[in-house]
């Protein structure tokens, strides 16, 4: 018996999550979508084959019985969206972040919780495949302890174009970029320790931040340093990779360009280029990042399934939260954060 | 009329400042040289053909009308060696770190200065010939204001093998190390008014610490994270190389490898390999270190001649070396030094 989900909020990010979710047609129904902009949720109905379309949550609540939602629409609309959700006793996947402040995201886990309803988070960037691939290089133990984290994901890629609304918010790479980078030191390296963080705004054109950078003590000690900016120009475009070099006692790890990991150790060095599941639906130029939307929604389905643990839970997420809005409070005050 | 200098501290790094005084046989005379390892005093003495040779620096004083003396020998020498030197109205050069502390750097620059002398720091990292390629790049605006700057001095060199005291030393990279760095930080960037450091101890042969991390906001709001390391294994060793990245509004400039600087703009990248001055007494793999030795020396020597401004004098200095030392308490107090 397979499960029903709607999807609500049919705006440019939505087909992917919907194309991924395709991909398991024994075990997801998409049954309806939603989007105050009916035009979109046609647009999405028609392109995916979804049977049920509506301008307001309310009526598909109350049109459907479903066992959850994927929650796709701007930060605003999270808290009161998944709120319905969990008052219809509907399993909650939400869009990060999931709020724009870390008290709404934190009231938001405890009212779904309450309601005893599950909430998970679509993370993404930790599923990527060349991501995964390094944490397992490190769980292999090939470079010894780990020291030293660096994190980069900096272009100047115009993301302005696809995503008008970021231009206009207030917090912008922090909450959009670092719920993202953070979640994937966090799952690299363990808990923080401590923060210290310093945001600058170089386009003109924009109103929040497009520059961060974090520098963290995690797990058993390691210092991370996490770049972010939409406002580098390189000698080559980067976006939208992330890369990673990760120091240990005995060697280091690069995942550098065109997810190739290269592995230093005293015996020399051997490279890999990560395979990525590749997807019809997904662009060639970006397939690791949308293949990711597949590996998230699929761990996330074990959890719906009730027969495997989802990675990225509400609770886990507010730890990476409190790091996001930590690296606000960080910067604003040039202090650094600690966590005892 | 050539000016008399006498070299005080005869080991290894003492050769390739001596040589480099050797370059300037019409402004120079190095009349004598002292170490209390008179052996080490004979060997530099008949390798440079210096006349005299001393085990303590009372008598060098005694028998010798001085103009200066290059102090190269260990840290805390320098604060008696240089009080010495004051004494008896000798300019003075000293290697950095300048002291062990805050406390007596300051002490030995205001004695000095009592004295009506002048004291000078060999600080040479910033007359490296491609960082000063790069400085200037940074001054034709030709990727406008800088706003991220990240120097990386990271090896897994044997540094120890060369110089064995490093090895003993409680406070090692910072003081070794980050002098220069965060003093090319400082000669690139303008003064800092925040700090962060993390420190730790990788090899566990040595007492200090071997990796220090040190993020600031410096000049008009640039971040600035500065990686030094002796224990980071890499695929291309990189020792003694710094590579640096700085950030601006239109572009980038990256000295890596090889004393190789790009620069993008939106007009594409120019590349270019900087030409370092050839020694015969230099090290081809050390070549712009080397060089750079010589470049310090020539600036300090305008400084001597009173015909030219020196930029390393003791109280430029102390403003590096507040840094280092803040960053040792801000990796102690994992706390963010703030200069108002």
């Amino acid at each position: 018996m397979s499960i029903k989900i709607a999807i609500i909020g049919c705006g440019f990010w939505s087909s992917f999550q919907t194309a991924a979710w395709k991909e398991f047609p024994a075990e997801v129904d998409v049954v309806a979508c939603c989007d105050p902009d009916i035009d979109k949720a046609r647009a999405l109905a028609t392109r995916f084959d979804i049977p049920h379309v509506y301008g307001d949550a309310k009526s598909l609540f109350l049109n459907h019985t479903l066992d959850a939602v994927d929650i796709i629409s701007d930060v605003d609309s999270h808290a009161p969206l998944s709120r319905l959700a969990a008052d219809h006793s509907v399993q909650i996947i939400c869009q990060k972040p999931l709020a724009p402040d870390l008290k709404t995201a934190t009231e938001m886990v405890s009212y779904a919780a309450s309601k005893g309803v599950s909430l998970y988070v679509h993370e993404n960037f930790r599923w990527q495949a060349p991501i995964r691939r390094l944490k397992q290089i490190l769980d292999q133990n090939l470079i010894g302890r780990p020291f030293k984290g660096h994190l980069k994901f900096c272009s100047s890629f115009p993301v302005y174009d696809n995503q008008p609304f970021l231009a206009e918010l207030e917090q912008f790479i922090l909450t959009d970029v670092g719920t993202h980078i953070l979640d994937v030191a966090r799952f690299l390296f363990g808990e923080a320790s401590a923060l210290a963080c310093q945001t600058q705004r170089i386009n003109p054109k924009i109103k929040g931040e497009d520059v961060a950078n974090v520098f963290m003590v995690m797990g058993q000690g390691l210092h991370c340093y996490a770049e972010m900016s939409y406002a580098s120009l390189w000698e080559h475009e980067s976006f939208p990779e992330t890369y990673i070099l990760v120091e240990g006692e005995h060697g280091s790890v690069y995942l550098g360009p065109h997810a190739e990991i290269s592995v230093t150790t005293q015996d020399g060095t051997d490279r890999e280029s990560v395979k990525v599941k590749w997807f019809s639906w997904a662009d060639p130029e970006y397939s690791w990042i949308h293949s990711s939307v597949y590996s998230c929604n699929k761990n996330i389905l074990a959890g719906l399934l009730k027969n495997g643990q989802v990675e990225t839970t509400g609770d886990d997420n507010l730890r990476t939260l409190q790091l996001v809005f930590d690296a606000y409070e960080s910067a604003r005050t040039c202090k650094m954060m600690q966590y005892p």
